[in-house]
């Protein structure tokens, strides 16, 4: 019998499930205040969907396998192409289409510092409009989520687009350039020496890798990208459009945050159907993987229907956003209410101390009644492990009198307090 | 290529996710003001684990197969046995443990009405004491879930007892009492004269079937329980202590529901580990399988680990209690910020509307801000069709005066304000 968890799976504990519930809940408000829109998606789908976007490759990383019924299934090893199913089911719809979800999904990988087998990733996308303004909205939701947790500043936003960075690799002389993006992807996890032996590999003339890593190195702006570019390699005039969009779109997204955003041109997303802008987040200092990632990817509704509607969309895996906050100093969840513990100094007046609990509830407190039937001295203990900030003595005196016994569990000062004045304030919120 | 979602899966569009999710927020909220603590456990845990307490007739109905490492894994069908495993590895826990989750679940069972082969359980679990005040408080915790959503009064709980109800059984002359259990938890789904057949067959005298029967029709009140029962079969005095704690435990559920809650025999749960209380609550009209239901099981974690911790808990699916919320016209989000739709009359002051859209956020409602690109009176359209309650017009002249053009979107009236009017009030947040 094996009564241990799985390998690479996680159990979560309060002190880190309360966390990241809560920062997960915040994910969820600063999306409704942007107007999208709540759904959720089954854990299990055909295999199929899954391969038509994804490639063998993740599918070679699900948990998948042969159900009852016989069918290929797999539990979701990303949101996407589940999200896109539900969408080309509703033609409904009016555009745009803007929804958020909180999936659990699963990759069979080796489990390393951020990777897990299985993890929360908040989802959001927009459907319907191709425009600067829908790509800097998601990008705006994304670092508004990490701001409204603390981590306005702690992040950099990093921003190609995969059109304009197949005419660069054109320019410098690449024949094929999607088959560079695996490489260029690697480029902050492998040395330059590596780097530039794989593109030479791949077919790009040395004297271009050396151009194409100084372009790379450098964060740019959006103001005078055309120029920048053109320091290093002759681009045709007819990027323009995809320059001007993308450098309006860093303009637009400096409304949303005060987080740095640049252009990197080392970002060009692993996943194959990005069809325009990519970004990723990074902690200032670059100690962790990604904190969220996304882009634009207009073509895949066509691939599974007859409507081809225009996306753009990101995920926020709960794992690297959970490193970085600890790192902070920010794991916490504020403003929880304050916490009583009810003691029943004796059986008699279980049914009055029980009413005294609910109306401490329903004024807003946070209320553990004792249930251990043990003396005074024992639930005393109790309270002060549970965490509560005061304890209240409910006895056959208090009943009698409507003067409780408040122990401040902190200080451990005492006073006396009938009901109303505990509900009434004297016990502010905590931040 | 398959793009149909599986049998027995549900997409969650917003309209149905939204007052779901709100209804598991209140589910949350009320488990902390009682003091129960979030947990998460993995979707996947070793077979071995749901064997161990499911039994095989659970285990067939399982999500389970081998995964890439060899190991034979299921996707949990139930939470307690994960929460029991999370339980018995952490020795540094102050007693009592009150946890609650909100896993998904999967079971390959036939799909019908109230019954699907995924969704979403809160699970709440009190560890340690063994009291009738535990066994109040958890059913307590899951009444006033269900009365913060407005369904106070509209369901009844049935409460029974495994020992007092073995008792019986052997007091109406079974040999086997455990034997006779899932013939009395059909009572209520098969007819009087199946139940007769099928209770004879299993070997208790016909005279006593009848006798049974009519105890197991009444709701019985705790008050002269023992009285009640002695009418229909002479049971032993030392029942009197189970009997006074299901009396007390029902007195004590008073102070958290006005909600009916009564003795119904008829109630002994299909799963073998509970080893005291046991109940469920169903919708006063009877349409629908048990909106929760639970037990007391102090025996589980001694079979799992050298600790025997005394247990009691419940599991709240999220199908049946929505088929109620809608029959009662309480499926809907209350509390929801109003919403502003803020149409771009031009593209130059994009900026600026997205500094306006900002603003407004910030003062706690919820905008949209168009992302078309397209002309007024198609940004009008969308905004009609966004849900908002208003839209607010920014253009050049807009821009340069403060004064901003805000449509009612439902009357169609108009008038001009600045942000700070519309931030400081006259738009309330709707109920």
């Amino acid at each position: 019998m094996t009564f241990e968890r799985l390998r690479g799976f996680r159990d979560l504990f309060p002190e880190d499930a309360e966390p990241k519930f809560y920062v997960l809940r915040k994910a969820q408000e600063v999306a409704a205040s942007f107007g999208f829109r709540h759904i959720d998606m089954p854990s299990l789908e055909s295999l199929d969907l899954y391969r038509l976007k994804s490639g063998e490759e993740l599918v070679s990383q699900t948990f998948s396998f042969v159900d009852k019924g016989g069918r290929e299934v797999t539990m979701i090893p990303e949101a996407t192409p589940s999200v896109v199913r539900m969408l080309t089911s509703r033609k409904d719809l009016p555009r745009p289409v803007k929804w958020f979800s909180l999936p659990k999904i699963w990759r069979y990988e080796e489990p390393q510092s951020g990777r897990v087998r299985e993890h929360i990733q908040f989802n959001a996308d927009i459907f319907g409009p191709d425009s600067m303004e829908a790509d800097a909205e998601i990008m705006g939701l994304a670092a508004s989520i990490l701001d409204s947790v603390g981590l306005e500043g702690k992040y950099n936003l990093r921003i190609n687009d995969r059109k304009l960075m197949e005419s660069i690799l054109s320019a410098l002389g690449s024949s094929d350039p999607l088959w560079l993006f695996p490489v260029i992807d690697k480029f902050r996890k492998i040395t330059r020496e590596e780097f530039r032996n794989q593109l030479a590999a791949a077919g790009l003339p040395s004297e271009s890798v050396t151009r194409l890593a100084g372009l790379m190195e450098r964060g740019l702006a959006g103001k005078d990208l055309l120029k920048s570019i053109r320091e290093v390699v002759d681009v045709d005039t007819s990027l323009k459009g995809i320059i001007g969009r993308v450098a309006g779109t860093l303009e637009l997204l400096e409304t949303y945050t005060r987080s740095r955003a640049y252009i990197d041109f080392s970002v060009v997303r692993g996943l194959s159907y990005y069809t325009g802008i990519v970004f990723e987040a990074f902690d200032s200092k670059g100690e962790y993987r990604s904190i969220f990632g996304g882009g634009r990817y207009n073509n895949l509704s066509g691939l599974m229907s007859d409507q081809r509607i225009p996306a753009v969309g990101f995920g926020m895996g709960d794992v690297v956003i959970e490193l970085l906050m600890k790192r902070e100093g920010l794991w916490s969840v504020p403003g929880r209410p304050i916490g009583f513990y009810v003691c029943v100094a004796s059986a008699e007046v279980g049914k009055e101390a029980l009413n005294i609990s609910g109306k401490l509830r329903r004024a807003g407190f946070n209320v553990s009644t004792d249930l251990s039937r043990k003396g005074l001295s024992s639930q005393l203990k109790n309270a002060s492990s549970s965490g509560a900030e005061f304890a209240v003595i409910v006895g056959r005196n208090e009943v009698d009198t409507g003067k409780l016994t408040v122990r401040n569990l902190r200080s451990g000062s005492q006073e006396m307090k009938t009901v109303d004045e505990l509900v009434s304030g004297g016990h502010q919120q905590k931040d």
